[in-house]
């Protein structure tokens, strides 16, 4: 069988798409602060039928399930089953805990539920991550440098000439044994996707931070495609476009493929 | 209504305990691999009516729980209904997300289930926990310096004179506007537990690492009650202990509360 980043990368190939839908299913999103479970339920079917011949992946946060408990999981699981097998679902989950714990975290998000990747925190070191990337098809995502304003707190801190995410980087190519450890970088910060690409020419990137929280696309794309792979993360401005209609949700992902197409000249 | 940590620092004067009862709820802890979901619930409340008590707190990691997916979600919400209002609730859930997405898990963890408090990892700032910090009455135990072997490829890398968990630890004094900020701190970093008390006197501390990871409790104990509050959590040398009756795990619990008391001359 292949590994992620290289399922990842032929994948972004054979859609000629590097985007990414994040399922952020949040109650206020469709307008009334009452909503119910069931219709935010046909909403995500809707957001993925409308636009999984589109992307390269789909990202569902695990905070907008868990919000609703045992319900909200049962809805996850129904979400898991709804993919095709079109697009890397990756879960936006971004645990990180002890070796034994982890472990059961990592049962839960690849064997439970399904996801071909998560996102996880480096804060606790290898053996936190380790227990994900044992089977070379599964992947993981590394924070990195995040998209957040107070992304700044931790990962700017001055070590020595660098800074925080810079180690985060060049630790997370060292964790990269079984080619299936990507990373995290926001749009937001631009001078930090190159800077990032220099320290792991190869892990593919997840780009957030692009639509509401500002982020800049042509950066993005252009630095976040040299050398390794990159795939961009929209969340709000694809899952809740418009008029919220089927119709309004692919054109505003078929508005981000065609921009990001022109980006790579494909 | 008082904030979270004197509620935490008066339960622990009531009930003349430090103790912490992790419910890490490990299908492999009841001996047979094949172990089902109804035999870990079971087990789970035979814990928690053998120990509640005796004990300042519980904390369930929701690993164990999410393992199972919506029917292990399921069992969370009953294992809450179980719990008595004789302890204060810990979810040890590390999450960490950006503000928007964080208030959802705050809504999962606060709202939904009822934990009194939650740990929280640091990496992404303040934005990942202001959400979590609102409501007084409610705790975040942020990680610091944890127990696990690899805690230092992140949290032991030098800035400026410094390491960055004492950066975690002073951020998190600022963060703790609200008197309801704790830190995690491991006791298998015994000179660490010290350092870090220097650094935030007032933060209450929940200290894991005791027993399998063999952290040293009258280390942990003195240098951790020193100035603010410690409370020591024991995961599997409690529940799991002995033959795994009601009176081993019992007795388990009862002989880690007397050696607390004893070492602070209770």
């Amino acid at each position: 069988m292949k590994t992620f980043n290289s399922r990842l990368s032929a994948k972004i190939r054979q859609k000629k798409s590097h985007l990414c839908v994040g399922l952020d299913m949040n109650p206020e999103g469709l307008g009334s602060p009452g909503t119910t479970l069931d219709a935010l339920k046909a909403h995500a079917f809707k957001v993925i039928d409308a636009t999984q011949d589109l992307v390269a992946a789909f990202k569902p946060n695990l905070a907008f399930f868990e919000r609703w408990g045992s319900a909200g999981f049962k809805w996850l699981e129904e979400t898991m089953d709804h993919f095709g097998d079109d697009a890397i679902i990756i879960g936006d989950a971004k645990r990180g805990d002890i070796g034994n714990t982890a472990k059961q975290y990592a049962h839960s998000l690849f064997n439970h539920f399904g996801f071909d990747a998560v996102t996880l925190s480096p804060y606790m070191g290898v053996d936190s991550i380790a227990p994900f990337t044992e089977n070379s098809e599964k992947g993981v995502f590394i924070l990195c440098r995040t998209s957040n304003p107070s992304a700044v707190d931790l990962q700017n801190l001055p070590i020595g000439d660098e800074l925080l995410f810079d180690k985060t980087a060049q630790l997370a190519v060292e964790w990269n044994m079984n080619d299936n450890v990507g990373l995290v970088v926001g749009a937001t910060a631009p001078e930090e996707i190159s800077r990032i690409r220099n320290h792991a020419p190869e892990l593919p990137f997840l780009i957030p931070g692009i639509g509401a929280q500002g982020g800049d696309l042509a950066n993005s794309m252009i630095d976040g495609n040299t050398n390794g792979d990159a795939i961009i993360n929209v969340s709000r401005g694809i899952s809740f476009a418009g008029d919220l209609s089927e119709k309004a949700i692919r054109n505003a992902a078929k508005d981000y493929v065609n921009k990001m197409r022109e980006l790579m000249n494909e």
